[in-house]
């Protein structure tokens, strides 16, 4: 409502109440403004009303929404559905132009606003959360696995010659397919055991440089967060060895933002060293539906470079989920979610990290199994499953199906000895990062939005699968309401979920 | 309600009546069993409230939404704001795997099925639209132009050597991108002047692959749907072609599903020759917001490697778009709008194409133009310009603006003689899709969900445009209710829209 | 967005775009300005996004949304849930206060306006509608027989004596029980058959006007809307005798808004004679749930007694559901509904109660009934049932029960000879308004909203049902779907909806 | 979906995690069966995802969602407008009949449904809020004060000969009107001052019996709920003179449900003596919107008697509204937000009411007041204003005014001395319950849903404004964002707001 608007209703009601009604509504502006002219996550969080009225401000600055407009071209932002008109606020034109993702469409200015807006907050967000030193960054409505795609394919117009991807090996199958899609060779660097951890063998990564010739490679492509017993990256190493050999170096930042850890490890390979770009998930990082990454760097001409490599309008669902989540928690609501994650086991502090961990480390001792010793893994643990390997390979699967069944999802049983082929590539020992990791094991994370619920449940259910294993009994594999009747049926639920179980374990998204 | 909830219903309210109503829920039951039996676009329109319930059914499956889950791993589906988990109908985990976009979710049963059923139910409308043989086809949530992108990615490891691809110039920014993305040379075919209309030179295509060599080819990329004077391309001629001397045929049907031309054009392609996929924007077809594709094909196998090479899992947001609104029109109800939108005007007819050009032919005679004769290209028109052209290019792209600030949307204005550089690439006579086409003209199209009323609003201000471009007056710039008031002003806007307009001009989607 | 929020726009996205987003933006305001202004329905269908608008700028005037408030009341708008918050668009306070219905409240700016914008809106609506002298109305969150009781208790305070109320019969529960909740005595008035029709007696009316003494009668009750045979009271000649005798007049004009010869007769009665208020049920006639009212009159002080007698605040939500409705009709388009409805059977319209009509008396020759002759019955109908009614009362009430299990719902079927005590008065020939009606019959109404599909099912499934009791066949009384099994389920079953619909019948809202 | 759906959707997705799908189905349907075979108010909240399947399966049990329902009836459930029905969950019959409020309805199953779990869910609340012999309930879509006045209309087809009220006084206006309004004649008795706190006078009450003859009383109206200094009625004195004296008892339990002490109140009376029913807002008890209530009482045939006095159908709305927040918090959630309100400040404890009490202590004392003693009041606070007073009423107005303008809702001030005629009775002293209270006073109440920082924020600026006061100076009335700038605008804000706090004090709902 305008001033004439206002003028009107106090014709109809006491002007002072009107005079009342207006200046409240000031307040929802202000907000309003001010997150226009900082470009920054509010401090606080917006309620329902604030967000909505935004987003209605947003939704008419669109021509689709013009009450005068017509429309005589290919893509004029009609909707046939309500549903799903509504469901998008009526934002319909995407973001982006032909020739950017990050452009400004003349069609949709308010459109336009939201994936500035978004991607200047996210910024804000990638900044506080420990890579101060950031410049830029964008949401690309693509999973990481294909912005990484994205990021290699724009380095080859940079590096007409090269071949190759150098890349510590990490074990989930979207992350090899990324370098594989764009066209490029991976060369696997197997990693170190140090204690019970899986390190980056920085030595390794030297003498392949120099075997294959600096020129002839795309990429140092480098990882922080990961299952436990692997642990990040040493990329203050790598990020130093691609200043020295002037390599490019891009890091899968794949949940990391979450964890003060990861974000101090790029912040330090950046400053010590070369990072050319860092990519992250949406929906792992801020509690949207799958389908987003941010793209992330210290130079903006090689992140327009980026942006400009997609050809085409994109969805603006990842934009707006990610920007509707952050207003609605505030920076500081934000920051609270990762306090309650995190938090180290060896301080001995009350956040859900440290008690998962404790918890474990607890179970793991009463069925004589023991907690790896992964210090340097900020969110994922593993506890060994060495008995039960024993058993052999079947059982451990087993167990996974168990866990499955029981509405215990994203736990991760890990035997030894399997070996898949991706992509023509052979990978000895798959899951655990390494040719041969010396036992069985189990992985649990504690990541963002994690509940201790979550956690006490997971423990229970975890602990009895593990007696009813010990026992030798034939195994109940389905949930409790549908009983599977004949022995046939057990076999191929068993198998179904074994099998997935496998693949579940390599995903990075 | 289960059973025993009907039986509980019956002791509180009359069990005819809780009868009566069971039977009525049975009623929605079925819908959605036929729908999950067959695969298909229902005939009839679903209402929205079969269509809510069908997506709460779905969102019960996937785990995120158990009441007993507990989740330890770090990607949960968990929603951090309530307004994100509902537009989304709390179907949270996004579509495919980290191996395959259209692979099956453990984690999510309900979203794993909504992504099959859009799929099968998307193709069963392309097959009703007229490329009966399509054997399959998937959605993936990225652009057009993007997916093409994917499609040439998957061909390079089919065709190793390969290092070019062939392409019928067509002046759309994102189309000519989309190859270089891929990191391939595209070779551009000069289109031929026959009448008014640019059509495909299929010797020239001939030629170029005997002197490239089929081997180093990586494909021909043709285009059905696109801006008059150009027609769709010859695809029968290049289908045969490509047949002949085994060479990838990769089409651009970005918005070529409404017309039964363009899909008649494909049908027969792939029966008298060779088409290895065919790629369609969900936005322009299907009237849902931007942001995805459909890769569709006649050899499943070729479509499951490049589902397999998009790496990591995907945003459902278009799957669930383009589903809901599918059902909520029903296959009546989607042809219904083909049916309004088309039908030539040779033939008198009174659907909306057939008006459009019948009220810009009239205009143009108007003002001493014409309309192009372009009888071949069933969506967009071409009225010539060449009065205006003869004051100068400014005069023409001040029409563009002035078109714009009237809230025109979509009109496109060509001017003779402009020239632009699109990734090194100099192109001659850009927007035109010829090096010099005869005369300056302006495009307008009768796209799917046009409105007559949108077309009497453009044919009126376009008249007033004209008219007042033709007294040679200082131009008006900008909407009535915001007036500039300086010189500077003006011109600063009549520029900015101006070079918005030459973007404009370019795109695909 | 403020104008700073626009200038802060501009810094991100291209000026112009803005000022066109911000040019858009005017539109609606501009919308909302003149709704302020004229307090009319607008003559166009607002648009979803226009209407949501709106109710969020209401909605941020009130006190509970206020960013900075802080209650220390005991009715502070809380809300516990947000689905409850969100599905009233945040306008939480209700209408009125403790001493008024329609008076403003200061807590809730917004609220209030909503609330007077919908009394004037509806009074537009009521005046083009036909009782163009009509000077105010009132929306009350009430079903019409409670909005009735309401304007009796307010008349006691008027007429302290008065003990009576004259009323001319029509058998309907709700409309006898609104005077006995007041505490009066109704004085039923006979009607007399007229042809087919049954029609107010008015002589019995003054007679008992005489007998009585005008000083002990309350008022006059009178009803337009009506089954068949029964026809809208002759409300100018109650009229006159109200004006001549000093007595008042309440008009039940139920769901007479929707039929111009309802709204005609009020106008008519008022301007020749006395009538002091007319109510009107909001679902019947506006299309929106059940539950609300309209009170109008003539005379707004009589107006205000009515509204100050409802002592406490009140649901804003049928207010709000009609305000929505009307706007997004707009007048243009509530009118089209009207007319599609009405049109006279002998005019020979296309409209659907000529259609129906005319359907209904093919139907009755073919069984060799007949329609009965009611032409002054704007909206019912009635078909005779001679030949069933020979079989005796059962086998009508079994054909009522046959309807209601084939999903015909609202079809009424009326034997002969029932008799009903309400409230302790006895009605002969209950459901028939009359003592001795000459034959059984059955009622369809073609009221607002009503499609040629209803009609063409209702008559197919009429035609099945009464060929089946023709047949004397047992009886199949449930939907086909669950078939009940035993002789007993079946006799319960009919007596159970047999019973309903004698319920059913009588209803008024 | 059914078992078809279920088996289809396994030929699709692996039948697997199909059977892992329902299974999790069940999980909510199992929450459904167990409301609807025990009609209580389930222990732990429900989430959002189950309460809309639940509305949704409602919804599908009404005729007007039925696929094949063919209406020809004049009340069919007919929606205008998408948004309407969308924010009923298309459930639009609302509840009860023509005969009765309560009863069922053969065209809508689901809605009837909706309307008796309501009433038991609540029945169930109120039990274990302390009325734990109560034997049924139901709720009203209308204000305390109608559904007041419902109950008297219901009595006096008991008592035709009864004239009188017996009502120990509480200055609200929709109290007394709900007596005005039946046609009754309250007869006021005057509260005794006991301490600081006003409290029944029970001699009166028994003197004023003998003298009007207990048959010529319709009942006596007492109140629980009220603002300090004002105390809950000494019911149990009060139902054992009815008792004695055969004289009805109607409670106005206004916002007594959040309190335990109130709640105990009227099982004491029950207990010892007569309650023939208690009345309670809707809003101010649950956090809904404004504009229901519920009827409560210990005898379901008097019960009955009430509901069937509402003549016709009535709005489903309020009924939703309260079932969808008793969903979602659960009988916990709702006992937790009692759990924070109340607490005694005699026992130190640190519940908000406490809180308040403490806070507003301390704040008396640095002005030189002090709060009021009034122990048996659980929800309202008294300070005094002795200082202010002596500069007269105007002052005392004044920052009633200027608490308004800051945004502080609910605080009320009493001046000594001002006089009011409520229909036609006048009350000296009105506002404060007595005629010549010793001082005048500001209420603020702790009620269900404050937050600590209401009182905070109340506490803060009542301290400004107190100092403000006592300086004398000029009196700032506006929010500070709108000053008014002539010394008129100044007088006329705050005469219009002095006005309106007059009026609000009066409220009952």
């Amino acid at each position: 409502m305008n001033g004439d608007s206002f003028s009107a209703g106090e014709q109809i009601v006491s002007p002072a109440y009107i005079r009342q009604g207006r200046e409240a509504r000031r307040g929802h502006e202000q907000l309003i403004r001010v997150l226009l002219e900082k470009g920054k996550c509010p401090q606080d969080a917006w309620d329902e009303s604030t967000i909505e009225l935004f987003l209605h401000e947003l939704a008419v600055m669109d021509s689709n929404n013009f009450l005068g407009n017509c429309g005589v071209g290919e893509r004029e932002g009609r909707v046939a559905c309500g549903m799903v008109s509504r469901r998008h606020y009526r934002l319909i034109h995407g973001i982006g132009r032909s020739g950017d993702i990050s452009a400004v469409q003349p069609k949709a200015a308010g459109s336009s606003l939201l994936n500035k807006l978004t991607n200047s907050v996210v910024l804000d967000i990638l900044r506080t959360a420990g890579v101060r030193t950031a410049t830029g960054c964008f949401v690309v409505p693509m999973a990481t696995g294909m912005s990484l795609t994205l990021c290699f394919l724009t380095l080859r117009h940079k590096r007409p010659k090269a071949k190759y991807i150098l890349w510590p090996r990490i074990d989930q199958k979207s992350c090899f397919k990324s370098m594989i899609t764009a066209g490029f060779e991976p060369v696997v660097i197997e990693n170190v055991l140090e204690g019970d951890e899986l390190r980056t063998d920085l030595n390794a990564v030297k003498s392949r440089i120099l075997e294959l010739g600096a020129e002839n490679i795309l990429c140092v492509h480098s990882t922080t967060s990961c299952f436990a017993p692997r642990v990040p990256d040493r990329l203050e190493g790598l990020a130093e060895i691609c200043a020295k050999y002037d390599i490019p170096h891009i890091v899968n930042n794949a949940y990391g933002v979450q964890s003060s850890k990861c974000m101090h490890l790029i912040q330090q390979g950046a400053r010590r060293g070369r990072i050319d770009a860092f990519v992250q998930s949406l929906d792992k990082n801020f509690m949207v539906p799958v389908g987003g990454a941010v793209v992330a760097g210290f130079d903006d001409s090689f992140l327009e470079e980026i942006s400009k490599m997609y050809p085409g309008r994109a969805s603006a669902s990842p934009s707006l989920d990610v920007l509707i989540t952050l207003l609605s928690l505030g920076a500081s609501g934000y920051k609270n979610l990762l306090t309650e994650r995190k938090a180290s086991i060896y301080h001995a502090c009350k956040e859900l990290f440290a008690y998962l961990a404790n918890e474990l480390k607890t179970l793991a001792a009463k069925h004589n199994e023991r907690l790896l010793d992964t210090p340097q893994n900020p969110i994922s643990l593993a506890m060994s499953l060495k008995n039960m390997n024993d058993k052999g390979t079947s059982a451990i699967t087993q167990l996974g199906s168990m866990l499955f069944t029981r509405q215990v999802s994203g736990a991760r049983v890990v035997p030894l000895g399997t070996s898949q082929t991706v992509s023509g590539h052979v990978f000895k020992g798959f899951m655990s990062h390494s040719n041969d990791y010396p036992c069985a094991y189990l992985n649990a994370a504690s990541a963002i939005g994690i509940k201790k619920q979550d956690i006490d449940l997971f423990i229970k259910r975890l602990d009895k699968c593990l007696r009813q294993c010990r026992k030798e009994k034939p195994v109940e594999v389905v949930a409790s309401g549908a009983p599977p009747t004949t022995d046939e049926e057990i076999t191929e639920l068993t198998k179904d979920l074994t099998a997935s179980l496998h693949v579940e374990a390599e995903d990075l998204d």
